[in-house]
């Protein structure tokens, strides 16, 4: 039972998903990420399409994702993933990463809601699937902090994007790994040539649609720290993100 | 032997890898279509990491895809792809997409050069590996017309785009699947609405990198049918594209 706690998913690093560098982009690994959460998930019964029977759906709130080094092009590299909490609002699900000789290299720690699809109000996810999620909780070790609050001050937008056709999911919300691509595309080639990304972290407001304007904020902390606010059509912010750098 | 020339690959359509009407997107499509004839002629002792060690390397020239249907989220597929022909400077490599009942639903061509990593120019594939590429000469159908000559007329660009970080591969180039995402997003979502793209063609004609202004010129010939030409800096061609849309 304790096993069947933690799932474990093979990825290869693909010639198209890494950078310049040879290793394995954010945006691919937060994918990867992403799926392997759907597929814990749905094989323990608590995934999208069992919840879609409901008309509940999963949505994002939070990914922070901390690493020691990226999987390298044509590598084998593997995801566990299991569940940490479950409050009646959220349920805290982690992940480690390991290359492809079983070392861990990274971990990261997403928080997730389940809304109703027709309201789009928060469900309680005790009562969910007759709170067997509660079953699979976990204390497997995940030693990165939580994903933190994170402020951007008022600026001049750093950028601005209209999101078109490849950007839209199938619920017609931009999907959430468009952003963290745009997020990255906020730095220039030099500073991936100088640092790596250390760790990653965005928070997930509010949906953008087709057609929006999404306006980029980038404040510099410091040295190696930035944080990133995109907001729709000069307003509401939809995405905060966090970089942190390491030479 | 002749079971062994054909390369057969599994895929899944996930979650961020469909558009808004669950379909998976071409430039997806595309990625696996490359990918799979990377694990096609790496197990046949011609893939890019044999070709590196002797500093040669492939560079795919002109893509072609004709689909009846595109995989819906969470359905498996699978591609085949064999060698149809093998000249001195080029070689054309086919492909077939199978639904997860086994059914053909697209078929696609491509055309490949080899080049020396020292000097970029072409080099002889009938001496590659021995001549061996030859062997695996197939001749499995593939009923689609071969990549077209795209003419764009001169006409304004319908947009510029400045190619960032995570448009560049491990060679320093924009990477092909971007321009086939870019070409995509030259339509509005309402045409997607309306057709789906029946076939799908690219010409891969010279390099951009980092930094670099693409211009997409877009070209109506018909209703249903687009000629899209991509130029750097405003001026040399990097890439042409064709869409036919069915309604």
């Amino acid at each position: 039972m304790e096993q069947n706690k933690v799932g474990n998913y093979n990825f290869v690093a693909e010639p198209f998903h890494v950078d310049f560098s040879g290793h394995l982009t954010m945006g691919v690994l937060g994918n990867h990420l992403l799926n392997c959460a759907g597929f814990h998930s749905t094989d323990r019964g608590f995934g999208i399409a069992n919840l879609n029977e409901a008309h509940y759906t999963w949505v994002l709130s939070r990914l922070a994702v901390e690493l020691d080094e990226m999987p390298y092009q044509y590598k084998k590299f593997s995801i566990s993933t299991w569940v940490e909490n479950v409050y009646r609002l959220f349920t805290d699900r982690n992940f480690e990463i390991l290359d492809e000789n079983g070392h861990t290299i990274g971990y990261a720690r997403s928080v997730w809601a389940m809304i109703s699809q027709q309201t789009r109000k928060p469900a309680d996810l005790l009562t969910l699937h007759g709170g067997s999620i509660v079953d699979y909780v976990c204390d497997k070790e995940c030693p990165i902090e939580k994903p933190s609050r994170i402020k951007v001050d008022d600026c001049e937008p750093d950028t601005t994007y209209e999101a078109k056709y490849s950007d839209i999911d199938i619920n017609g919300h931009v999907n959430s790994i468009k952003y963290i691509e745009r997020v990255l595309d906020l730095f220039p080639l030099e500073m991936y040539k100088e640092k790596r990304i250390k760790r990653f972290e965005v928070a997930y407001i509010a949906e953008s649609y087709y057609g929006d304007t999404l306006s980029f904020y980038k404040q510099k902390i410091n040295e190696n720290e930035y944080n990133v606010e995109i907001k729709k059509n000069g307003g509401e912010v939809v995405c905060r993100s966090k970089m942190i750098f390491i030479n």
